[in-house]
């Protein structure tokens, strides 16, 4: 299967793009660099060296014989993406291409303009491009939980049926986020149902939790296929960070009460459930949701599990709540359904010490590129 | 109270732009003449003739006595938006700088782009240059009723309560429009509301439905401060369409069965909820949101109307039913609340034979420059 994968430099877009490359599809890398750029231009580089795409693929078919094709340009620019989905003929587009952070949406006016255009835009070009070069192609975009929020009812994989006054219909399930990156993927969602409703594209929505963790397979074959890890307070998220700032000796940040409960998954499950989706393609004008975790944790039981094993390791680590710089509810109601991808074949690899000890031992490594001055950066909203 | 209007060269912006000034309101209109563009390129000119900006207002001053303060520029360039929000310090702000007809959006992708852009950056604007600039400004948002589209249940003014699994939450209610262009508006009211929530802002969203007429107390001052009059395929509204049709012995064009049922709103009306709304505002961290209309119609209703109302007049008026150029429910269940505004103040001005007798009047004037090519452009989605 040919597999066209948009964002292919990024945390998630990297290590999937190695591993379906080696499980029958044919694979095609397309990014622009934004997120490197943006990580340089605001002195938030990530863990491990970061060869160039067409250096990281050159090292991949040297050590794995797998092959990935690379191209570099901008999913905003219609020219450029339509002519690479025309040529590529895929039969399935994963859309990883989006200004992916929260608290990077949240910083100033240019990086807030920056995250809606490039997010919306960017989608609006793959509706178009799949519609008018390759009418078929599976469309699979990556969503996120956050887009519920925190209702105090149950959440439902996309969709709920509402009784209203005797009458009832089927909807997308409410959602209202709490960072404007959050919002634009309300607004991707949106767009991409219209455009399945009158085109009849097939779409996949996939509602991720916090991904953690960056050993695959694939990554493990080599230090340099190592996938682009933040562990700053922009970019980086909070299980990968707890571990870093363990590993430097610098508290464990829990914003507030850490009562925040959000539903995880190692990122090896990700590539699982990318691997599943993009096997069992919806029907032509079906917007399939399915909400991509496989456990729920409070931010306070991240902070201990990962205070826990790091001090097995010999580091000394606190757990210190700090005041919360976000809008969000630090103690509410959560209970999300996640039983589709599992239905589907899913194997679960839960968050264990071992998980963690295995994580920890290559942050250790590299750890004399940790900067702790990233861990605070003082970014509120 | 200093009110500021974006899009105020418009067929809203200028009539509400023109009464307020009358009624106790010092106003500024800021437009980037986009639409006057649009139409130039596509060669759909307006009904009536049309002095720029700056030449309407001093027609205006000439015959009323009124000032109206203009700015033209761009709202998509904060530099521009945040300086005049700054310098003109408003206690409201109307914003209608969208594009905002749902067959443009439906064109090619490049105006699909320019709606979703336009649309989606004005708004992200207006957020922060209020925050930023004039904190306290109450935010006016056209909605449509369109983003609500047909659902089988009743639609509610904005916000619904939904009980699931025994438990409950209140929720914008759910919204699935029919074109790009109403999409946006779905998506610029989770923006402003994701705003709202976090920085405290006060906004009323209105779900208007279509508008008819062109003559108001101001309008009828001199000919040339008649509004931007669209009778196109691109940018004409349903009954506005219909009249001019019949003026021009063209047979009324019924989309499909003419079972579509929508909420009407008369332009009188929709400028006395704008004064409503800029009046009374909403509390800070408030999202207030109205079903702007006074009552329902199907599009078979209004040919009717439409049709003896001009062979009264001694038009040739022939109805005729074209295949549906929309994807869209042709026959469907519409129940929509509409008491928020009425429970203000407001009293609709409901569609007449004289109201339309009014308007077919200045329409026969200037008849000559009515082009019948307009009317069916064979734009599809």
């Amino acid at each position: 299967m040919r597999i066209l994968i948009l964002g292919g430099d990024g945390y998630l877009g990297w290590p999937t793009a190695m591993a379906l490359s080696r499980r029958d599809f044919e694979v095609m890398l397309v990014d622009n660099y934004l997120r490197r750029d943006l990580c340089r231009n605001l002195n938030v580089e990530p863990l491990f060296p970061l060869p160039n795409l067409f250096e990281r693929a050159k090292i991949f078919k040297d050590v794995s014989g797998s092959s990935l094709s690379v191209r570099i340009g901008d999913c905003r620019d219609y020219v450029f993406l339509s002519k690479v989905v025309k040529d590529f003929q895929p039969e399935a587009l994963i859309h990883f291409a989006e200004q992916p952070s929260a608290p990077y949406s949240m910083l100033n006016h240019e990086a807030a303009m920056l995250t809606l255009s490039n997010n919306l835009e960017s989608t609006l070009n793959v509706a178009w491009a799949v519609r008018e070069m390759a009418p078929d192609c599976h469309i699979i975009k990556l969503g996120t939980m956050g887009e519920y929020g925190t209702p105090d009812i149950d959440i439902e994989e996309g969709w709920i049926e509402i009784h209203h006054k005797g009458r009832k219909d089927r909807f997308l399930f409410p959602r209202q986020a709490s960072s404007l990156y959050h919002t634009t993927k309300i607004q991707d969602t949106d767009l991409l149902w219209f455009y399945v409703r009158t085109w009849n594209l097939r779409v996949t929505d996939l509602m991720q939790g916090p991904v953690y963790g960056f050993l695959t397979e694939e990554t493990s074959l080599d230090d340099r296929l190592l996938t682009f890890f933040n562990y700053d307070e922009l970019f980086g998220t909070v299980l990968n960070r707890f571990m870093v700032q363990a590993v430097a000796g610098h508290p464990l940040t829990v914003y507030g009460s850490g009562g925040q409960t959000r539903g995880y998954i190692n990122l090896i499950d990700s590539i699982a459930c990318l691997e599943l989706a993009a096997k069992n393609p919806p029907a032509p004008g079906e917007l399939r949701v399915f909400n991509q975790i496989t456990e729920t944790f409070t931010v306070r039981q991240l902070a201990e599990m990962v205070k826990k094993v790091g001090r097995s390791r010999g580091h000394e680590v606190e757990i210190k709540n700090v005041e919360n710089p976000r809008v969000e509810s630090e103690e509410h109601y959560y209970n999300p359904v996640y039983t589709g991808l599992q239905e589907l074949g899913l194997k679960p690899n839960h968050l264990t010490d071992e998980v963690m000890h295995k994580a920890f031992s290559k942050i250790e490594e590299f750890s004399q590129n940790i900067r702790s001055e990233v861990f605070t950066m003082g970014i509120k909203w």
